[in-house]
Parts: structure tokens; C-alpha cells; sequence
């Protein structure tokens, strides 16, 4: 069986010792094998650090732009083939895969623009300069400048491609390298992606490091210039930030976790309206795309009291129509999930769930269209719906990571709306849907503070939105609290967690001269 | 005796159980006592997220800043009050009692006139909106909006006025409550300020908290929307960022630890120019001000190698002339550390150092003017030299926060001085002294990803600048690695600490509304 590979220090390696083995989830045949064992992690990152961190910082934003956009075309040319691998191993749609791979090249696209822009810079200014003293001349300004360590990514499993892309163009295009450590069930289409990349030199060496298999004693040889980002569990995000070696060098971590993301029907939505219709829609793709498993995915609806039981009642009949089962079937809608392990927390997850009210639709066992008897990770499309003022400890503490939302009835009003979704405790995204400005306005400030999102729903930008399920890169991912408090993209800002801001102090003509482009 | 209380709930409450002794650090004499037990500090947390959060939230920056205003004033109406309590509680001299009562002034007033410019608002708009869509009505807008937590801080016993206020200006001021914790030893100052505070009624009930004695169980009952701002030692900041509350609930922390600030003096600092001078004149002033008790003192004094042995005279001979004792007496220029613990510290680590060259001026023992035998926590001011070359280990990892400093011969490249001051692992600022645009640009991009600030030294600001051991509020302080990664002040980003950033996502009108100020 084909056997995955770690690309570090410059070469292909394969791990030693036991494998693990990679399957099509949704028929549980084997497609690789993979592991990481006696790989030299130090090793690794100090090759990263020496060759790719010096060959990056030499290169303006405009050239580590144009690397991006290598990056980018060497997946438009393979889409096709990374496609198919995604739908094997990921248990994705043709339509699922399609949001990942492109979802990566359009990163990578808007972040070799953003290089593009930026020119023949090196070092980016931050902000104005401020005067000192009494005089012009006593000056300061800030700067950004590349950290000289490596960036660590240890990605999820959902998004093999964007996932990998979206942390590597922000790194990149900041100039620091990057080792990127995939979740292993998933790992063959960012293996192929790395392969495509090496067979091709798109990048310098040093620059991207893949390493398959498990983490190991990797964390434990981060220095003080190193930073760390991580998408998963809030668990796994725990065990990264309490790390001795993490804390001692005060390593920079971003921690993209668990997020009970509410979506909210406002009061004008009354059954039937076309704002009925555009919320009730994005719920259901955000239940069913990718199997319910993306970190965005809406987890609560909230609606006005007066319609829960008609929407639930729409909603139920629209779940019912989804065709689940093996993704290579043209007929099927919904995939499974991804391990064996995500389908039985999923299971015991909606048990949690519905002792909080009561299932109103599917089960966590469900018919699987063309997947042989008893094969396959699959969970039902699941609808909870708890009562009105219920406490629902469990729907505003657990995130459920499949295709499982629950609806939670409220009294209309928006600091009500704005209570309720405080109980998740921070969030990467809600969205309001109400084409009243001023409940939408109210409601959006009472939720700012708790999401690194919010998203407005509304009938008039229905038709260009990918509703808030969908990651862009000019807006920053992330939230507070059980979200993990991170931060990422948001054009620009995102390189900041990858370079150090320093305050310039001194004379203006001597400063200026470090900042201004060299022409 | 005098007891210090706490002021937390909106009302003053003393300790109970053991008491600390504060006591004059030049002469030993007790001067008050104070503890912490037996304080309900889950209470004081909500008090503050209740009341002083919301009082805080319903304001406008033009009103958060004038509540900085009215502190600003408090203060400097009991300035000379406040100067003789920090020299008596503080060892500080007249002048570097001065330094820190001024400093909490001039921050108080820059951030009072910040949140002036803002005006009405109430929400921040982070950077310009950007079009999400083909059309520009799907638009999207990053806001930033205060936390509903309250803002923990735990200060440094070395400016219990500047080091309180400038923590506290930028939390209030972007609509975050406060609970402040002094540092025990030298609480007085803070105390009086609290109480001024309190007398006037400057600031809405539950802004502002202030828990004098131990910290205690305080940080087992953080939530996911408050933060830390903690000023200190490595290694009480590592304790802080592990709690296990902290860590679970993903609250932002920030760190000011050990630095190993470095001064260079460049390749054209011949022996009697100007910038030679000027370079020795802020090395003086680091050393011996607040007897070297700044975490952005001068602790390693590069200078070429050709120079070095006269600056180690020159600076030995200025060192001799340095009068230390009771800052009470007029005479003296340099005080006592500012407790026992302290003293034995630095001591150690005179020795330490010692021991990766040779001391060339002073002693741990000094003669101190106007004390009684034996008394006091003094130390000599104390120069250390090292070999061109040499690996000196301590001297590039360990911090004596004292009047104490270790000259380093280097051969004059800015690569080199960039590779030795690296050493450091990271500190919050470092400077360099060159007439030579050249060396001074290609040393200052060397050395910033490794600091927070670069002073820029050249004798066209000499006589406007106060020299890089001094904060300014509108340049960032912090610094990454063994700095502690954090970063306060640098302005309006400061606040930003204290505040939530959402992207909103919707309809251009919409978001308009909610971000443009209310008229």
C-alpha cells in the first residue's frame, strides 16, 4: 500500500515503526498508510528556521506574492485529481471538495495580491508616525517585521487543502517558514498538494515542511521566535498552551477551537417570508456541507418563538430529502463523517444534546446509499429542538461536530438573542437574519464582543453570499473564549501573528530611511 | 500601625489573618501593614463585570477619557504628597519619585486626549471596509468593541504610580473595569492614589478595584471575557499563563518580564565624540535611576572593541562619583533596592555575572549615606566587563534587576552586535548609538524581531529625548521570547488588548450604521 511521506529538511522521509492506516470513510477500504516515527523533529525545524526563515526575509512581499501564486496554480492544475482524492479519503462531495480546493486557491490568490500590492517592501510600516518631543525630529514609528523562527500549523482534519493553504499564504507571505502537520486520517490530498509543490521547486527550500503522522516530541523544541497555530479540539488546544517548552520561551500560539456558532432569526421573520426562506437555507447547507464538519457551521438556530414550530417543522422536511451515503455517488448529498472515532462522538454528542429537549428529526443511524452493509461513518442529519427559556446547559456548552444543529426558541427581542448566544462562551461566528436595521444593529453590538464574526443575513445580498459558514480571507476567523481565542486572515492583519511589531524611536530622517521602500 | 485596605465591591475592606510589614527600604523602618485574606475575590471579579463594565460600556471614548482626565488631575494635585510617600516606601529618590508619579501623569493625560479625538463613539472601526462581493453592497468591516470582563492587573513593585496607571488608562478607557494588585512591598503609593480616587468619586462605582496583599485564589475565578496584564518575573509570568482557569478559558494574557535590554554604541562612537558622550550619559542614567530597578534598564553595553577599555574607565570613573544612601538626604543621587528579597537577588547575580568575566567597578556592599548601621537593602552601583568574544551565558540569560551592568567588546558590524544582543532571546528594548545611518538601519532591522522597541540614539535628539529606559504612551511597550510576548500602550493600540475585533459581514447600509457614530 502507498506509504506517505514526510517532506523535511529538504527531503522525502518516511517514518519508521508502526502505521496508520488511511481509509475511505464512507466504505472503510484502505487507501495509505502513514506515521511519523523517528523523524527528528528538532532537526526539521531548525532546517526550516537556517534555510527557509533566511531564504524568505530575503525576498520583498511582491516576491513572496508571486510564490503564492505558485502554490496557487500548481492546485488549479491538479484540481481536478485533488478532487477525487478528497472525495476518497475525506468523504467529501464532489460538491465538498470543490469548497475545500477552492477554498484554498482563493486564499492563496487574494494573499499573492495582497504581496502584489505591497511591492518591493520588506519591512511593513504599522500605522503613521507619531511626533516625540517637542521637535518634528524626536520620531516614532512602528514596524512589522518577519520573526526568525519557523511557524508550526497542526491542522484539522476537515480541510486538508484550505486549512494547510490559508495558515501557509499568511506565514509565507509574512516571510517566515512553515512546517505543516495534517491531521493524519486525511492527509492524502496535502500530501499530493506537497508533492505537487516539490516536484515543481514552486517553493524555496526550507520554506514548507510537511510532517505526516503523529505530532511527537515536535512542541518540545520550539524557540522564542517560533509561533504555533492549531485548529481542532479546545482539548487538543489545552494541551498545546499548557506545554512547559510553549510557555517557558513564551511561544506565540493561535488556537482555533470548539465554537457553538448561533444563527438568528429576527422578529420580521415571519413563515414564508423571503427572509424566512434565505435563513432557513443556510442552515441546512451549514448542516449538511462537509457532513455538518466545519468549525463555522451553524449549531443553533434561534427563532422568534412564534414560528419554531413551523420552521422546525420546514426544516424537518427539507433534512428528510437529503440523500446520504458514499460521496462517489452522483444521487448522494451528504458524505460521512471522518473517522470512526468523530461518528461515535457525534453519537453520543446528539444523546447529550437531545436529553436538553427532543429529536425532532433523524438519528444517528441512517440508510447509506452505495456503501456496502455496516460500512462507512455515517450520522444521520439530526434536528434538536429544545423548549422556550429551557437552560439547555448542553446545546450552549457542546459542540457537536457533525450534521446536528438544535432549535432554540426566543422571545424576539434582541438582548434576549444576545443573552442566549453568550452562554456558548465565544464564538468564531453568528449571523443575524432580519432586514430591520435596527434590530440587526443592536443585536450585532451585543454579539461583537463574544465572535471574531458576525454575519447579517439579509434578502439583498442573498444571492452573493456563501453565508457565514464560509471562511474569507479578507475577514478575520477566530473568537474568544471556547472558541480559543484566536485570530486569523483578515488580509493583511494576518501576517501580524507572524512578524514582531517594534516601535521605532529616534530621528526622522534616520528612521524614515529604515521604513521607506528601497527604490 | 497604618493598614492598608483593599477597595474592592465599591467599598474599602481590610485583610484579615497575617499581615504584610511595608517598611522604608532605606532604613528599615516599618511604615504600614497590609494583606489580602479572607477578601471574597470571585465577588470583587463580578462587582466589577457588573457594575463598572457596564457603567464603562454606556459611555463614549470622549467620557472614558475625561474619567482619565479627572484621575489625571487627582493625581497631580497630591503630587507632592505622593512624591514623599514613594520616596519613603519606595527608596526612591526625590527625582526618581518624580519619574514615576510623571509618567502615570503624562499616560493618564495622553489616553484622556486620545479618547477625546474619538468623540462619541462607542465602537471602534478597525482599518477600512472592504467589498466582499462583485457588487459593493456585500461589504464587509472589521469593529472593535470593549470585552464584558473586567481587566486583571498585577503590577510591578518597582512603579506602583506609572505602572497602575498606564494599565489602567487603556483598559478604561476602551470600557474595560479594572481590578489593580500592587505589588506588596511598595503598595503606599497605589493605596493613596485608590483612596484619592475614591474620596473625589472620579470614576463610576466598580471601574476601578484595587486589592492590596497576596493574589490568592483570584485567578481561579477568571472568565473567558476577561484578560491579565501582568508585570513582573519570568517566572511568575509562566505561572500565570499555566493556570489551569486561564489556560481552559482561553483569557488573554499579557506578560512584561525579563529583558536584557542592550545599548550599542557604533563603529564611528570614537572615544570623546558626541555620540560617545551621549552613549555614556544614558547608560549612567539606566543604571543608577530607580537604582536600575526598570525592566528597560541597560543591561549590556556593547561597544567596540577598540573603545571598550577606555568606556569601562570612563564609566567606572562617572560610577565613583555616585552618591548612594537614604533618598531622604539631598546628596544622593541613587537609593536602596526596594526590599530584602531584592537585595540578595542581585547580589547573586553580581556574583554570577562576575563570573563570565570580571568586575570592574563596585560591590554588592556600598557605603550608604544617612542610615543607620547596617541597615537597608543597598547595593553598589556595579560595572562587569567581558572578554571580546567571550560566550558570557549569564550575562545573555539572566537579569539583575539592579544597579548593575556588564560591558561586551564587539568588533563593530551590526551583524555582529545583532548575533550577540539575539542572545537575549527576546527583550522589550534595546538601542543604539551611531552617527552613521547605514550601521544604525542595518543594526535596527537586525535587532527588531527581537524587541518591542528600538531607540535610536544620535546626538540630533539628545536633548529632546528622555533615552530608551522611558515608556512613552504612544509608542508600544513589550517585547517577545524571554520579554514575556506581550505588548501594552503604542496609543490607540493599546486598547486593543482590552477590546474584541469582529468582522462584520453583510449589507453595506447596515454596517454603516452600526459603525458610523450616532449624531
Amino acid at each position: 500500500m502507498n506509504v506517505l511521506r514526510s517532506y523535511v529538511g529538504g527531503a522525502w522521509v518516511v517514518g519508521q515503526g508502526e502505521l496508520e492506516t488511511l481509509v475511505n470513510p464512507a466504505t472503510e477500504e484502505p487507501l495509505a498508510q502513514a506515521g511519523s516515527g523517528g523523524i527528528d523533529r528538532s532537526a526539521a525545524l531548525e532546517f526550516a528556521r537556517a534555510k527557509g526563515g533566511a531564504a524568505l526575509r530575503a525576498l520583498t512581499f511582491a516576491e513572496r506574492g508571486a510564490l503564492l501564486k505558485g502554490v496557487c496554480d500548481q492546485i488549479q492544475a491538479h484540481r481536478e485529481e485533488l478532487i477525487d482524492l478528497a472525495v476518497a479519503n475525506g468523504g467529501n462531495t464532489r460538491s465538498d471538495a470543490k469548497f475545500d480546493i477552492d477554498g484554498a486557491t482563493f486564499t492563496l490568490s487574494t494573499y499573492a495580491e495582497i504581496g502584489k500590492g505591497l511591492g518591493n517592501l520588506k519591512v511593513l510600516a504599522d500605522g503613521e508616525g507619531v511626533t516625540l518631543g517637542r521637535m518634528a525630529r524626536f520620531h516614532g514609528q512602528h514596524i512589522l517585521t518577519p520573526r526568525h523562527g519557523v511557524a508550526i500549523h497542526i491542522n484539522a482534519f476537515n480541510f486538508p487543502a484550505w486549512g494547510m493553504a490559508e495558515k501557509a499564504a499568511t506565514a509565507l507571505l509574512a516571510g517566515m517558514p512553515v512546517l505543516s502537520k495534517p491531521a493524519t486520517s486525511s492527509a492524502i490530498v496535502s500530501h499530493r498538494i506537497m508533492e505537487l509543490l516539490v516536484e515543481k521547486a514552486v517553493l524555496p527550500e526550507g520554506a514548507l515542511s510537511l510532517l505526516v503522522g503523529g505530532v511527537g516530541d515536535l512542541l518540545d523544541h520550539v524557540g522564542a521566535q517560533d509561533v504555533i497555530a492549531f485548529t481542532g479540539s479546545g482539548a487538543t488546544g489545552e494541551k498545546i498552551r499548557s506545554r512547559t517548552s510553549v510557555i517557558a520561551r513564551s511561544v506565540r500560539v493561535n488556537v482555533e477551537a470548539d465554537s457553538l456558532n448561533a444563527a438568528i432569526l429576527g422578529p420580521d421573520g415571519e413563515a414564508g417570508s423571503e427572509i424566512y426562506d434565505y435563513f432557513m437555507k443556510d442552515v441546512l447547507r451549514d448542516m449538511t456541507q462537509k457532513a455538518g464538519q466545519k468549525c463555522t457551521a451553524i449549531r443553533r438556530v434561534l427563532v422568534p418563538a412564534a414560528v419554531a414550530d413551523r420552521l422546525r417543522d420546514d426544516l424537518s422536511d427539507r433534512l428528510k430529502a437529503v440523500v446520504v451515503g458514499n460521496p462517489a455517488h452522483e444521487s448522494v448529498r451528504m458524505g460521512p463523517l471522518a473517522t470512526k472515532q468523530q461518528q461515535e462522538d457525534v453519537t453520543d454528542g446528539i444523546a447529550a444534546l437531545a436529553r436538553d429537549g427532543r429529536l425532532v428529526h433523524g438519528s444517528a443511524q441512517v440508510e447509506a446509499v452505495g456503501v456496502p452493509d455496516g460500512k462507512g461513518f455515517f450520522v444521520g442529519p439530526v434536528l434538536i429542538e429544545v423548549e422556550p427559556g429551557a437552560a439547555a446547559p448542553t446545546v450552549h456548552s457542546r459542540e457537536v461536530f457533525g450534521p446536528v444543529a438544535t432549535v432554540v426558541p426566543y422571545d424576539g427581542s434582541a438582548s434576549a438573542a444576545a443573552e442566549i448566544v453568550g452562554r456558548g462562551q465565544g464564538g468564531l461566528v453568528s449571523s443575524v437574519y432580519s432586514e430591520d436595521a435596527a434590530f440587526a444593529g443592536e443585536l450585532t453590538l451585543g454579539l461583537a464582543p463574544f465572535h471574531g464574526r458576525v454575519f447579517l443575513g439579509s434578502a439583498k445580498i442573498a444571492e452573493q453570499s456563501p453565508g457565514p459558514g464560509t471562511v474569507l480571507p479578507t475577514l478575520v476567523h477566530g473568537g474568544p473564549g471556547r472558541a480559543g481565542g484566536g485570530e486569523e486572515l483578515g488580509g493583511l492583519r494576518g501576517l501580524s501573528f507572524y512578524m514582531q511589531r517594534t516601535a521605532l524611536e529616534g530621528s526622522r530622517p534616520v528612521i524614515d530611511r529604515i521604513v521607506k521602500p528601497p527604490s
